[in-house]
């Protein structure tokens, strides 16, 4: 019996102790994918309490407790903060197998020593031991990103942002961590969205070009492209349903952004005309400037129409959609490889069933601009554990080059999530120490090191061509 | 090496084994879904012979049959029942990986004291021994279940059905097993199919509803709902091909029904549009009675029309329908949801696929009514082995929380199967104990004990309100 | 720590050894299904480095070297040999998981004694070695394939073949490996695609039958069978997108085929009535012929259209397509047995996901011609790996009989691929060893021999009726 959650956690075999040991534990971390905001890195906020960390905007943690029958008095309502942390550490004790049991636990280790495990009975010393913690200097936000080894952040930002917190983070000598936007224009592709012609007045404002036809919209991203560059950014993001392929004439495209501005409705077939075009003309863009291109999808929001009216979005009410045609997929990319405009990609399926199909179609595009031009991403939130990380490392290395991935990410909104990283190298370690254990891989480790630090690190590094 | 089938079957560590032998193999057993017939149950029916109990009406084993090439006059014809056995141990021996191979040798040895292997060789020392147990008072239907530590079992039982046996079994002391209706109703729900007319007028007389409008139709169930609530019933259960949203209003789908009754054809989506609305009507009846609304889906019924022709439905013939939209499943749950009207649900796919896109919806329906109020069913029939089921436990787990599950039922015509809950306890206990020794969980009794007898039992009865 | 690739590669048990060592790895090999050419078998073909028989056409190769970021004048381009040798070496070195690393790795060892692993700096060694060996008599095609223990191999075929090589094959008293034409006529069936009308015409000339309607097409083929069986062939194979069901008249069917003819665009609707007929039609044939029927479908191919224009077809650009319905797998395949004129049946998709789908479509429709009679096939293509391999056998066997499961094929067109049974033999031997290791199956040797020398030869032998 392995202790629980010790120093060789999730490492069964000798080789995938060294592997992480001496490897993977010790290279710094890029945080190339989060949703943490920039403003509270430039102000340096400190947390009064764990409940505010933890569940202060953690839809992982609400779900979890809803999935036990807390009522959301407890979770999102008013119930004080230490009630919440009760309600949330017996939670947390019936959540054998899920991933929160260990990223919870890996952070009470990391961040706030403690080694024993939290449910109903341990919450009160856990609170009162968190909570001392957190008043300390090394408890800031930008203290934890600094012993987290984390070298570089990207956020995820909207065209129209004024960026001003990442230009106060990147004016102050005192913070030598990168951090930088990154680009997701979801807003200003999803017209048939409520509010879609108000964004487009702030997206011309932001811009200074008059949006009054797909051309214009175009040029003001343009624009804006140009202004998050300046800044450092050359990561993209956007959030699709699916990875569409409907193509149509510039006249038919214009028509239908021209309906759309004129408040007329849109049918599902004009949607998806208006956001291959949209999505064509960005890929182009982010091709000329190098950019890389984040595709995740798969996902169906706001799903309970009640917890929406009063939440809002992103408070634990999304699912899988698992209608993602592996055509279009392919016939999307093969309209920007025609004419070599196809950008450095990574794509995300929020269901796990399309790894196989992904690694198939990431075969048929790759370049010379890169190792591994085309990637999948790490396996995404709700895959986002032992079983799918494993799948997903696994899938790629079937049909590809698992030693030119780029890794792994947070996604997160919390800066008690770099653990994450450690998580995953865990798991990567283990992959590929029981591989090599098995006698599938020789025991070079000139090589695995290569392999693990690459995956861990250095890819990443490369791939996206930061200046560290 | 480890014996083949001994008392640690399935049970690959220290803390599986304390876990299976201190807890789950001690609990009753709760059978909340089953296709046993009442009536063997009340007349206490005995078996003349193995060949009766296995190979009478159990299409799985028909299915084996026929994959190994054996002629229909063995397995549904007129071969004497000692032949049948023959041509089925034959096959048996073939079925190295299958779960009926450990269904089979469980039942052996739980039921008739048989601790070899069944094979050509050895079918006539096992068709002597059986047929010689099968005779002995112990081997009685009730006595079955008796010895099987069961405490309550629900049938499968249709609107129109009279419950007479229900009620025999409920009126008589001498048997204090609890037999419960379920109310399953398909029937009133198919009107694609040939034979509905005739079914409304026999759930018109059942009801004493004249049923000539959907309203009518509404009202006659609501009255038979009434009756079964009477005897006990407090879970229903529906076939679907997959769960539809084709929303419509009132007169469109009165218009659907009066053109059904009038034999009239009705299109594809006019058949969704009733059925949405009929799962919607009896949905918020369950809601509103606080039964639990089970919905088996992803299956494909009847696919060789020759041998249906020759057998009729439930001989072998179906397979997974790989079609079953996630979004049409979100948005029927949330139609119910909106209003507060959706009752205690469970999922079940026919489709492994859907493990992970199915906890994902869960995920947003969650309520105070129960722990885990919307639910992913056990593995279901294709699934129901090892592989299946531990799938369906670690998706719940990654995704949710499996310490809320309800656990096994035997979905089964055999009053043998109660061993099928073992094997799920098993394997449940292997997954489990596989974690603590990995360092995944603590070392923790006291939960660990509770998560075990939960799923194997507690909560199931808490979960379904059944008065024990 | 097991060494790398010794003899006990991928056996982790005593039993899977012995069952590996003692009855797998003595029987022969049956390749029923590959893409080699016969003329170089006619020729005895000689090779002059590893490069040509490495890289000369395998696109699986290529692909992993684009997806390291190869240049595509290393890949398909005018660099020498030993160039191309040097990048592929470098690109293996990271293919950590990947079957080509056990693939090459395995004919290393097999065929040329080489024991270490390649990578940049071997790359010299190894080339030095494959290319002195590969001037040795025993390196000839026909010495290749005897020395492999190869008894019988199906080729690939089209309708309009003349089949000389065959021809001179058979006739040639120094080679005994059966060398069997298979029957694919993908270009006779579809009919979307340019230069069918030339094909057509072809086929006419090649048949005697002047094709001018969909009668005389069937006509033709059947000529054609006719010949094809005369050479020895029981084993058809075909390539769809899907297995489509979309029944229509024999009219109609014709209305689409003229069309055709006359060079006029046909709908995407009547391009599935037209391919639905003519595999109904075949299948029929193949019946009455007592051949097989393989329908490989789940693939999309030639993705990238400005390569394709490049390289043409089969170039490494192909992909996993994920829309395969199981209800019309289900309807074809019933529409054939409704009068009995199903014919024995192989399902191949590229999706894994469809595994269970298929296992239990398969389980509908088996007869008395073959144990087995409907087959799923083995792991193929982007599938053909210890994680495919795996995931296709506990499906089969979960479903279905593994036991008469007819086995791997090499799917290749490389002569040193026939390793590739033995590593699809360590793979199977390990899962049953594991089942018997962990007392899930009896330690019954005599049983165990007999599966696994089926699943390896003998199942092949019987299912197709070779005559050896």
């Amino acid at each position: 019996m392995k202790p629980f959650m010790d120093k060789d956690f999730l490492l069964s075999t000798e080789t995938a102790r060294k592997l992480f040991h001496e490897y993977a534990e010790h290279v710094p971390i890029i945080d190339y994918h989060c949703h943490i905001n920039p403003q509270e890195i430039a102000e340096d906020r400190r947390f009064e309490n764990i409940t505010q960390v933890w569940l202060g905007g953690d839809h992982y943690k609400w779900r979890l407790m809803r999935a036990n029958g807390v009522d959301e008095y407890y979770i999102t309502g008013n119930a004080d903060d230490r009630e919440k942390f009760q309600k949330w550490s017996e939670t947390l004790a019936k959540a054998i197998g899920n991933p929160l049991y260990h990223w919870s636990h890996l952070e009470l280790q990391r961040y706030f020593g403690y080694t024993g495990y939290l449910n109903g009975d341990t919450a009160e010393e856990v609170w009162q031991l968190c909570n001392a913690k957190l008043q300390q200097d090394d408890m800031t936000v930008r203290n934890i990103i600094r012993r987290s080894n984390v070298k570089l952040i990207c956020t995820t930002d909207d065209p129209a942002d004024s960026l001003e917190w990442h230009k106060m983070i990147a004016e102050d000598q005192s913070f030598d961590v990168k951090v930088l936007p990154a680009w997701r224009p979801d807003k200003a592709m999803n017209l048939e969205k409520p509010g879609y012609t108000e964004y487009i007045r702030t997206l011309s404002a932001a811009s200074g070009v008059k949006i009054d036809s797909f051309r214009t919209l175009k040029e003001a991203l343009s624009v804006r492209m140009d202004y998050f560059a300046g800044l450092g950014c050359c990561v993209s993001d956007h959030a699709l349903e699916y990875i569409m392929y409907a193509p149509a004439s510039e006249d038919e495209v214009e028509k239908v952004f021209a309906r759309s501005l004129n408040g007329e409705s849109i049918s599902r077939g004009e949607e998806m005309i208006f956001k291959t075009a949209f999505m064509q003309d960005v890929a182009r863009e982010y091709h000329r400037r190098n950019w890389v291109m984040q595709l995740h999808y798969g996902c169906k929001r706001d799903n309970h129409t009640r917890m929406y009216g009063q939440l809002g979005p992103d408070t634990g009410y999304d699912c899988i959609n698992n209608y993602a045609p592996s055509d279009q997929t392919a016939d999307f990319l093969n309209s920007l490889a025609v004419s070599d405009e196809l950008p450095k990609t990574i794509l995300y399926s929020l269901n796990p069933n399309d790894n196989e199909a992904i690694c198939s179609v990431l075969g048929c595009f790759q370049g010379t601009e890169a190792a591994g031009k085309i990637q999948q991403g790490s396996a995404w939130w709700f895959n986002d554990h032992k079983t799918g990380m494993t799948a997903q490392m696994v899938s790629l290395a079937n049909l590809g080059l698992l030693s030119n991935f780029v890794g792994m990410l947070t996604d997160s909104r919390s800066f008690l999530s770099y653990t994450r990283h450690e998580y995953f190298r865990r798991i990567l370690c283990d992959l590929i120490g029981g591989w090599v254990e098995n006698g599938e891989y020789p025991e070079d480790y000139g090589t695995l090191r290569e392999i693990v630090c690459g995956i861990s690190y250095e890819n990443a590094l490369k791939y996206f061509g930061f200046d560290l």
